[in-house]
């Protein structure tokens, strides 16, 4: 087993990021990073999830990141801004960083990865060093999932995507409830651009440098009442033309590498296409595959023009559970040894 | 004051009808048609509005469609499908028909007007006989007033539309409180058509009959769990460049024509465009002007590329109040005499 | 396996009895009969349920009660006022009916069953012929659970109970998402006769009648919009002094016969007591052992002055779970021979 | 005009006071303190209310306690703990304080009035000093003019209740979405000891002191998912023998004293009783009589045993507006001389 940290182990996605952990078949928790409630033991630190906590990690205590010990592998869920400079210093002190922050996800020297979509981007990183490793946004990730069979298929000229967001992608507490109740907040800071750009530079490639896709993505972002699941309508123009049946059978056979697929947190299909006119919802799907596949419904397409809508989790699939495949993609390309 | 029926008067857009009918300078509502609660007096009938019903109409009695007497303005709130036959013969029997419902809007002898955008389409009805003029879907009515300006000013090549629908634009019961608690539906039944035909009609022209504006429309339709207020994300491809600020110009300064604005119905802006980042919202921002009024929020500008969030009472602007204001642009062009 | 049939299979509570009847140990779920979608696959019937609808059960096909085959025992989830006259017939020519709806409750012959609180009730069955066995209202069978330690150890010489119901209570369509979006609703229809009537019946005795408990129970039911778990306020006065602790254990020690803890659906402990101040919450508590035990909080106590919150599922404890739990100690009891 | 000065101007309670006191016809508005946000325009202040900001305080400046001028009355939206040295200061430097915090409410000082049930109070204070005159916690508020009529005139042995509070109770940006949506808390800190004993000082008499009117309350107090309108379920033991119809007399004939009756804020009648089964509902009754009156309904009366809801704005009457009705009640009575 592998001794990992947790940095922001209290938070929304950390409380993922601990529940996921909990249980790992490679990496053993070993500490719990959170600096406002260091000292306190991780079982009296309100738990939100519906599941309950697992018993194993109760007893653990919360710790300062100047406690920080052996541990050579480092989940960050920090939020952006104080994540940089933290997650830079481990790196440069030999550390293997997974991190959900954003803050270097556009460096030239961290890769952002979907192992499914791009585990080839794992190449750039210097083994003999520490190093950052990211994932992308979740709203990011989600998207970029849906679209890469389609992008390797057809190519993709245009990209319009409006984002109906989940209240647990703003953290806790996160938004008000009077702020949301009864409404839907049309803005979310920050979150445009990153949809914009993270999907580009994760379907482009790598060679030696990292190559954007290139794709046009124009992107409005809003947040709903929900508690998590976050559904996106996509429209896109295709490079070619291609069928609805063409796109569909895109969707579904989509695998990633052999090695990807064998990871224990990977889903069986990353994307599920769902037939129902209604579906998917964030209430009834974004808990597939453990939180793991994104589901894909409303598939429409004439000529070049295609829509879907895509959910996904935003704190598994967008979020802890990214991290943590890419972390075991990293263990069996040998990055970990 | 001219007298006027309310068929469907019970109903979730009936109400509004009757809100706004009952202390209406013009209209005098002299008939409430509803046949499942035929008999009951109208101050009976379970009032779902957050004001007070007024109390002009309470001693109502509600009657069957049978009974309809003299009045030759007819308000048709009545459920689509249902309301089709019921026009068509109200409108050879003589009648003058607004009406809400999708039936006859595509039509060749049925305009669909917004009077601050096309009124000239009234110009189709024969005046010497019965007629139905139709507003659009809510959802249609709402794009199309915040499209028109641009549209005019710059052409617009192609328009993606992601709609975040309230809970009244299904009716009373409509949506099940389990099918929305803590979810999104993403897709509401036959509103996408609607939505990619109608504001075509709309923003077309009448030249002896409809010419298509022919603006390609991508629409995808969603349903949020919030009571009054369509959002809907929009992004556009102008046929010319704009700058940002002639964008906002065109939005700002659009009025309808001069006898439209002096309508008792008519919002003083038919569009307001909002700058704080975090506007328009549906519960702070529905109603406007009386709900007459869009606001446009989130407006950005590169090139051709522009994209913008519009919300608009459903009920009001997308319905009840549509109808009221295109039979007052009747009277005022003499169809009513 | 004893064949059983569920009536009313496709609502709310009969969506229930078929999840937790699926893979049931002693219960071979053979048939699904709901008039209203008589002749479809249960597959294509919409699945309201988070987890998903359980594979066995999809390809069955859904009946019409003139279709009833031969099961021996027959679970019935039909709606108050329709389920009367069929249960009473389906017993009268010999089958075993559990019912989750209200018609016979107060019935002379027919028990009112809590495995934990009042096995013995079941000695008021001739096991000679067909019969009827009810659960209780879903709040009368929570608020029963919590208050039955107490009552026996202490007495209670007054209950007033105010219940924040869950919309599940209302079935499907059930509770317009107009009328509850940001609201409370002060009123159930029906609700609280029963509350204040089934608890006396269930906690009192079988001595060749059913003699009431004779607590008088003062009932407000109100709706709140939470999908599962009603929570109730309980306030008591009991007969006897007890201190804090002395409730504390009686709820916390509180077990049923022996056979009723073995049986398949039982709960280890029926009665969870949270000390956290801010617990039991509907949407972190209701799943408590597979929704089957209750969890009690905020207990409070002061002479003779006792206060709790008590929360339960009300489709799983308070409905299908309750039914198929009676049926489990029918069987074990030799009422199924 | 009596110049006024609202201390902490910009929460939830805040905007409340400024948006009553904007227009009032006795006090003019000229200082709002606001210590986080010294400095801003006050139109430049997120404003969280339907109803858009009062344009006549967009452009006055938020100022910090230290610059607080000469008004010589002070209304207090300071948060409970803050308020209490801030105020006692005050009112020692001769201001006249109306305050919502509860700081103070329990000093035998300090009087807290409801002016139709109470007015008699303020002669508790002596008129030649600063003073603080406190309104209850927006529970006990609501609760006690309910009650009041039902004391005076029956008297009452007992009464429990249980609250389902909105969420604006919890001021801004208070109860996180996350924590609430589709669900209930059971717990508002430090709420039932307030709602235990405020009732009894204000349903008291003034003597030279406060005599409690010695009501054993018991309270449970639970947040619910509402932005406005706490409802409460009130069962209360009799003193007398009272019908339904006396109590529902009582209620409905409840008048404050004559110059009450006539204070600008004052409602026309405190007390509505609702006699649909269904109300009232916060979202359709909070705002009855711009928020200064509640409303009962439910009403249940069988001997000694009456049970109700009762429903009022809880950041109106049971705040801003109980605290400007005050300082209205202190002006007629010759204590702002």
């Amino acid at each position: 087993l592998i001794p990992v940290a947790v940095l922001g182990a209290t938070g929304a996605v950390g409380q993922r990021f601990v529940q996921r952990l909990a249980k790992h078949p490679w990496f053993e928790l070993t500490q719990l990073i959170g600096d406002a409630t260091a000292g306190s033991a991780y079982g009296d630190v309100p738990w939100r999830l519906e599941d309950p906590m697992p018993e194993s990690v109760a007893s653990l205590r919360v710790e300062g990141l100047q406690a920080l010990g052996e541990a050579p592998v480092v989940f960050s869920a920090l939020p952006s801004g104080v994540a940089g400079p933290v997650e830079a210093r481990l790196a440069a002190a030999g550390r293997r960083v997974f991190t959900n922050a954003s803050d270097h996800r556009m460096d030239p020297a961290v890769p952002i990865v979907i192992p499914e979509v791009n585990a080839d981007h794992l190449d750039s990183i210097d083994r003999s060093k520490g190093f950052i490793v990211a994932n992308g946004n979740c709203t990011s990730v989600i998207l970029s999932l849906a679209v890469a069979p389609i992008h390797r298929a057809f190519g993709i000229e245009r990209l319009d995507v409006t984002s109906l967001q989940a209240l647990s992608g703003a953290g806790y507490p996160g938004v008000s409830s009077l702020d949301i109740a009864d409404n839907v907040l049309p803005h979310i800071a920050h979150e445009e651009e990153k949809v914009e750009s993270e999907p580009n530079k994760l379907l482009g490639s790598w060679q030696g440098g990292f190559r954007s896709a290139g794709i046009p993505i124009r992107a409005t972002c809003t947040r709903v009442g929900v508690r998590e699941g976050h559904l996106e309508s996509v429209h896109l123009q295709l490079a070619r033309d291609a069928t609805l049946a063409q796109v569909r059978e895109a969707l579904e056979s989509f695998r990633g590498p052999k090695d990807v697929a064998a990871l224990p947190s990977a889903p069986k299909r990353p994307i599920h296409v769902l037939d129902a006119p209604d579906r998917p919802q964030p209430r009834l799907d974004a808990g597939r595959e453990q939180g793991m596949a994104v589901s894909v419904g409303r598939l429409r397409a004439r000529d070049r023009d295609v829509r879907f809508v895509v959910l996904g989790s935003n704190t598994v699939r967008g979020a802890a559970g990214a991290s943590i495949l890419n972390a075991e993609l990293a263990k069996v390309r040998g990055l970990l040894d």
